[in-house]
């Protein structure tokens, strides 16, 4: 039935139906009808995404830039680095992806991005690879947010930024562990001023 | 209309309409039409989960245990560390629900369970607080999966732990996190042997 999911297969994992209950432009829900390798029936509802960038950057004189913005879905304020999925975006190139949410986010522009690696969050619920980078050499200028976002930005230290991922105040662990991943740049950048 | 998300109506988003276009066992999907502040309409689909646990355990002479798990999500096996989800769970106490799933998951009698934070994986889609413990002073015994688990239990060094967090062996960014978060007491933990 379903082409995909070929390590599924490979496990004895038989699909039986695949359903889309919901979708819009940001996601869509799917729902599979299974029978696992031990003969017991279930489903499983995945919320499929397109790939996310998320990036750290770095000033021009060392410092960390993050973001504070209000999430309509937990209802709160969270601390965070810019960040955007690519469900909009036509080009073939992520790094586009992440100059123009740095531009959107933090009025920001970038000597250089480097990917750095891809993570799953929420991996019992979502399928999103969210591809990390740093941004070096960023210079700050106006903001330009989308409808419904709502975004303070901040520069802070390596030392600090490292401080809010590691103790709590940084709420987001894609966010949190996205600057611990870079722990070993942004120590180098750090010193080099 | 929604007495929910008070900080919302505080920003001035209006909420015109929620609904549930899907729920399951697991999850709970919500959209709600809107009136952004700068009035702007939209909507938002948020993914509503019960709180989660995640646990970082470590053994009796100093290992931490991490799973490495199908995940029918990505169709991938991936490292992690063990965690549950709420949505069967009647106790008052999370810390219960903690010593449930190191049962489950790695056969894990733990001395100690330490609470350690609260943080939100992927912000912009789930409303869900995963709650962060450390499991002292474990023994492992048999697995007792649920109907679709395919885990396999292996234990480590701190050091490998904390390098697998860091180097993206590790996929799963909220268990990555999760060991970083718990990266003081780890060190700790391991110099004690």
């Amino acid at each position: 039935m379903a082409a995909d999911k070929p390590l599924a297969r490979q496990l004895g994992i038989r699909i039986l139906s695949v359903h889309h209950p919901y979708q819009d432009r940001f996601m869509a829900l799917r729902r599979d009808d299974l029978v696992w390798p031990d003969g017991t029936t279930g489903s499983y509802a995945v919320v499929e995404l397109n790939p996310v960038v998320i990036v750290v950057p770095v000033t021009t004189d060392g410092q960390v830039v993050l973001i504070r913005q209000y999430r309509y879905t937990v209802d709160d304020w969270v601390w965070e680095v810019p960040a955007g999925g690519s469900h909009d975006f036509e080009g073939d190139d992520l790094t586009d992806l992440v100059r123009r949410e740095l531009r959107e986010e933090i009025g920001g522009e970038a000597k250089e991005v480097t990917h750095l690696g891809v993570y799953h969050p929420a991996v019992g619920k979502l399928n999103v690879d969210v591809h990390l980078y740093l941004a070096t050499g960023v210079t700050l200028g106006e903001t330009r947010p989308e409808s419904g976002e709502m975004i303070e930005v901040h520069t802070v230290s390596v030392e600090r930024a490292l401080t809010m991922a590691r103790d709590g105040t940084m709420s987001s662990s894609t966010s949190a562990y996205a600057l611990l991943r870079c722990e070993p740049q942004l120590r180098g950048l750090s010193t080099e001023h």
